[in-house]
């Protein structure tokens, strides 16, 4: 079985990842991180969820506080904004590099153990317009890896697995279905109660996932503050 | 004063990129990583060298013990190779995508103080073979560094200079002694001692600053052991 490195938050994109990852047949290590965000309540979720699929290990990395910069998602002098999506601004969540910073983490731990596929919930559809979520920079992270590594070097080639790019929720919440995710295990609010993690549903995050489930069609198993 | 993000270890060549940034006119800002590099006394020679040029602040980041793959130069049970520079293969000093780690949380940075320069020392010249310090690597971070972040996609240039790329370990020395560097503050070695600082003189890394010195014909300020 290939090894795959799956970023894994615990929320409903990195959780259909995993499930997709996993029926396509990868050996998965997923990778959780802990930066400060005030959600960490889904490092919880990501736990529970990571034992429910039997992965052959869930790495979650302690990152310092000073690493990043100013965001809504870290600092408690910035609100999460509320009843703002679909805004036309990149919202104050977004949190500087971010997923550069993931992604080359986990470019690492793939060399390490010997994986050479790298898994990523980003969705250009239903999203707050973060720059690193779009396809161009998923791409130039591809290519840039593919020349940073001894294995890359060596004619291994590295690939970064973007399957929700181009879905939009409702979409996203059909492919976990069909491949046995239980939204309820999951948690993506921003503001989620730090010990029910109950969701706000008024966040970005809660809107977005609010309108996908209405819009497939299913019952949202999210349980709200 | 336009600001830059210097990638300072507190060896020979960051201290150089540190001296250059600093006459080319940036307000540097100088940051470190503390990652289980068994020589991490070059963070006291870097506390130093940051002092020495007065620097607007000097960041030191603590990475997590398990963030990193299998080294020489953090594991214990990895022996540092000496006597064996110029080797034909990728050397066991190598760690797993460490520049692009590095890197990425630079841009993070870079972002987060309205920083559109980052300086690394990287050199394709008297150097280990390491991947991630080649100029192909370097051009693809930059790329995917402009499709990555707000101040990207608003516009903002970012820029990664690597003024020693083209440079040999005695020109790197030519040029640092004409910026003001102070080599006897700098330490490279991989086995520096954790007390005095004093270097090997036989590591990858003793043997490239050794042979600079002594092809550039200045007197090596270096303590070894």
């Amino acid at each position: 079985m290939k090894k795959a490195i799956i970023l894994f938050s615990g929320g409903l994109d990195s959780t259909t990842v995993l499930a997709y990852a996993k029926k396509q047949g990868f050996d998965c290590y997923p990778i959780s991180f802990h930066y400060g965000q005030k959600h960490n309540i889904e490092l919880t979720a990501a736990k529970k969820i990571a034992d429910f699929f039997a992965v052959a290990q869930h790495k979650i990395i302690e990152l310092p506080e000073n690493m990043f910069g100013a965001s809504a998602l870290t600092d408690a002098s910035i609100a999460v904004p509320i009843d703002a999506a679909h805004a036309a601004a990149i919202p104050a969540t977004y949190v500087p590099a971010r997923n550069t910073i993931f992604l080359s983490i986990a470019l690492g731990y793939a060399e390490a153990i010997g994986a050479h596929d790298i898994f990523i919930g980003v969705s250009s559809v239903d999203y707050s317009g973060y720059p690193d979520c779009r396809p161009a920079f998923i791409q130039a992270f591809e290519h840039m890896a593919n020349l940073a590594t001894k294995e890359a070097i060596a004619g291994k080639k590295l690939t970064i697995h973007a399957p929700l790019q181009h879905l939009n929720k409702a979409e996203t919440i059909k492919l976990g279905l069909a491949n046995d995710v239980n939204y309820a295990l999951t948690i993506s609010c921003y503001k989620a109660d730090p010990v029910s993690g109950a969701a706000c549903g008024r966040c970005d995050s809660c809107t977005y996932r609010k309108q996908g489930f209405k819009q497939a069609g299913v019952i949202d198993p999210t349980v709200y503050a």
